[in-house]
């Protein structure tokens, strides 16, 4: 049974402690916060802290907390040589304070508070200090069900960088398309099934493989009908900006 | 029974093809295109033609062609005030040559010919010159399982421009994103997840609800660090433009 400590009352650190309580192999020996109050609804399930001399002894403490506060809270802590990881994606391992065994325990994913989740989807990108805690965390991430990978701080700040292409932009673009379809009473419904195919053919396609449409084609006609019927002037700079990559991609001029 | 007969040999035609001939009350009496030889393997299956005076009689002609063929070939047709559709996105009603009964039966989705695809969850965008053949064409829609809309070619060609943000432009992000990971050697598959959730998300949360991330939270810092990050001046233009996007939608200066 391993036992682990959780700190901190975000997205990360909510979904992570539900996650855990349901694995098999992992204990949750408390919950810390610096305000009890937002996460005190599970005080009959596991013990919550707002005190960090109140901290037990735990095979890991997880830091769950924003990218700004992990320095301050890692040195804060009471306690030396003990496992000590972060949840970000895009603060270096050496910010955690060196009196402890660092970590970083990053799941690659988006976390609403609303949203249900299922965690044996996520993929966990791991990193050590020593050597010897790799193993451990790797069961760690298998005793949620997830698949993990061993990524450096390059690779995971890149991959968060990555993720805001992926997700965040992508977003962006369902935003516009809801704009545009609203404004001629079209409802965004519609769309839906074609997000989603978009979205399903490069799990087992590469992007650059998937692509379609006038860009790509350069279909010179549509592009031009196309950014005459764009009434925006931001929604005509974001087509003209992406056309023109999808044309160098696809080499087109 | 309805009968249809199909004219073109792309993506779409193959598409509806294979979903009309899955359906019980359809029969498709001919399938039509120029060069026999892309779809004589279904040749046991339907009459194969390639000369418009071979043919026969049927409720429905489906000119499931390129858009700049749609106006010649249904001039083509050597038959008048039979019900002619096409299936394009951009293309006008009023395209079809005026001797026939001319409709719209426009299946918003991305069609490549590898990918199989339930054309269940399509919606079928309609138009009619006559209105009488609104139902006849909402009920070949339901044949097929899909769900249909009555649709006009103003709305028709918004739906077509907004499945370009949704579809190619989003597919292009990913490809960015391919790119930036293949780039620190780093296994596309880790992100694929994000993609699917960020996807999952949309699909009951208006994007604007659903949107995260540092351009959202107007973290400069992350943003300028990123932009570091970034080799290919490109990708940073792209960066720029879409998270300047994100932060005037959720009023961030």
């Amino acid at each position: 049974m391993k036992s682990v400590i959780l700190l901190g009352a975000g997205n990360v650190a909510t979904h992570l402690y539900k996650a855990f309580s349901k694995a098999e192999n992992v204990l949750v020996k408390q919950w810390y916060n610096r305000t009890r109050s937002s996460i005190s609804s599970y005080a009959n399930e596991v013990e919550i802290i707002d005190d960090l001399n109140q901290l037990k002894e735990a095979d890991l403490y997880i830091l769950a907390v924003s990218d700004d506060s992990i320095a301050e809270l890692s040195k804060a802590l009471p306690f030396e040589n003990r496992l000590v990881a972060h949840t970000s994606g895009s603060v270096s391992i050496h910010d955690l304070d060196k009196k402890n065994e660092r970590a970083v325990f990053y799941p690659l994913q988006t976390f609403s508070k609303n949203a249900e989740l299922d965690f044996s989807e996520i993929p966990i990108c791991i990193e050590v200090t020593e050597k010897h805690n790799f193993q451990f965390l790797k069961d760690l991430a298998e005793d949620l069900g997830c698949i993990s990978y061993k990524i450096s701080t390059e690779q995971r700040q890149t991959l968060h960088l990555s993720a805001v292409f992926v997700n965040n932009f992508t977003n962006q673009l369902y935003r516009i398309a809801h704009e545009i379809s609203d404004a001629k009473s079209i409802n965004f419904d519609i769309l839906k099934p074609l997000i989603m195919e978009t979205t399903r053919k490069v799990q087992d396609m590469s992007p650059y493989m998937a692509q379609t449409g006038p860009a790509k084609r350069n279909d010179k006609k549509t592009i031009k009908r196309q950014l005459k019927q764009l009434e925006n002037e931001d929604h005509k700079a974001i087509y003209e900006l992406l056309t023109a990559s999808i044309k160098k991609t696809h080499g087109q001029r």
